[in-house]
């Protein structure tokens, strides 16, 4: 069976096992923790970064661009694609994307679980230790113009990239529901965003998910609930 | 005809140029400067980033994954793929077109480009003056890290992703360009990446980059010299 090296709080590898899930694809999930920055980890993506999957005859892509593009090319066909059918759909789906990985990750996601879930596990002088809570909140003081972002595009569109579900939700959804299972999201800035995230978080695909648990950090009850 | 948005010393930009020009597809360059803000750019990118790529038809490529794959669907074929053709060679591809287009633009390219060309094009308020030169040494101390990775891969394969020329190759040239420009690259430091260089500077698609000019600063003389 193909493997996903992943960590549950790592956006890009939610977002992954949510493309897999959307497939019927299954992996076997092992979890690792970029910042031990094991060898054989290493070795497979030397720039440290989640996720990486192997597949069956051991191809390894490694990144989540390599690996979402390699599952595409795996399993897009007769059950239609994540990425959307026409080339404005698919350049679409892949800005949107690119948008909450770089733009979404680098101003609100990245900081906040670095100080509150990576920091705790780094030792003492490696960085670890009590959250710089300034990080934090100046990450949290960007997130309402994205959710504003994603309220505006569901609302004009039936999906983010367009009339249906694309890899575009799935980016959206992972980076959300990292910063969902600390509490961190406002959903009731944003009904439209909102109802969004309750269409997405209903999926079969994002089940294994709300059933992740991190040790040391119990999200709050609202993280499982659909209705929240 | 297609156009392209685009900036002199992008390296994203850089890359598309280079992409579209393996494949023999004209383009017309418009010149685009990303921190100006323009409302017309903004509309056809909110990230603010370059390149966007409008087809002949209007549809609208945004940033740098979407552009870049767009392409790829587009030209693609016959003459072979920019990609590489198995799913192995396409993985390790967009692995290390990640690398350079993450990576090092966060730990070198960036910076340095922000220091020594952007700032100089801002208004005093909006954070133009003196290229604050403690972020241009901390950017190049890590150059010499990448160059040894490309040392290493083109001296165990012949171009970076294997073996022939891909995605990765011209990702890595146009970031590597722009700092060449700048006269901020130490060749000498080793070999195999300067002959690597060497080869892709050598190439007809090159060329359009060697003639950029950018108003206020000069290249070194060895910027368009492919005995440099």
């Amino acid at each position: 069976m193909a493997r996903l090296l992943h960590y549950p709080l790592d956006p890009f590898s939610r977002r992954i096992r949510l493309q897999l899930s959307e497939y019927g694809a299954e992996v076997e999930l092992m979890e690792e923790r970029p910042w031990e920055q094991r060898a054989g980890f290493l070795k497979l993506n030397p720039s440290g970064m989640l996720p990486v999957y192997i597949d069956d005859d051991k191809t390894v892509a490694a990144g989540v661009e390599a690996v979402s593009e390699y599952i595409e090319e795996a399993h897009a066909g007769f059950n239609g694609s994540l990425l959307g059918a026409s080339a404005g759909e698919r350049a679409e789906t892949r800005r949107l994307a690119a948008w909450f990985d770089a733009k979404f990750h680098h101003e609100v996601g990245g900081p906040v679980l670095m100080e509150k879930v990576i920091r705790r596990f780094l030792a003492n002088g490696a960085g670890g230790g009590t959250p710089k809570m300034n990080r934090v909140r100046a990450g949290l003081g960007r997130i309402r113009q994205h959710l504003d972002y994603i309220g505006a595009l569901s609302e004009q569109r039936n999906w983010l990239a367009g009339d249906r579900l694309t890899l575009a939700d799935l980016a959206a959804a992972a980076h959300l529901s990292c910063l969902d299972y600390l509490g961190d999201v406002p959903w009731s800035s944003n009904e439209a965003a909102k109802s969004w995230y309750q269409r997405i978080k209903s999926r079969p695909s994002f089940r294994p998910l709300l059933a992740d648990h991190v040790r040391g950090i119990t999200p709050p009850r609202t993280y499982a609930d659909l209705d929240f």
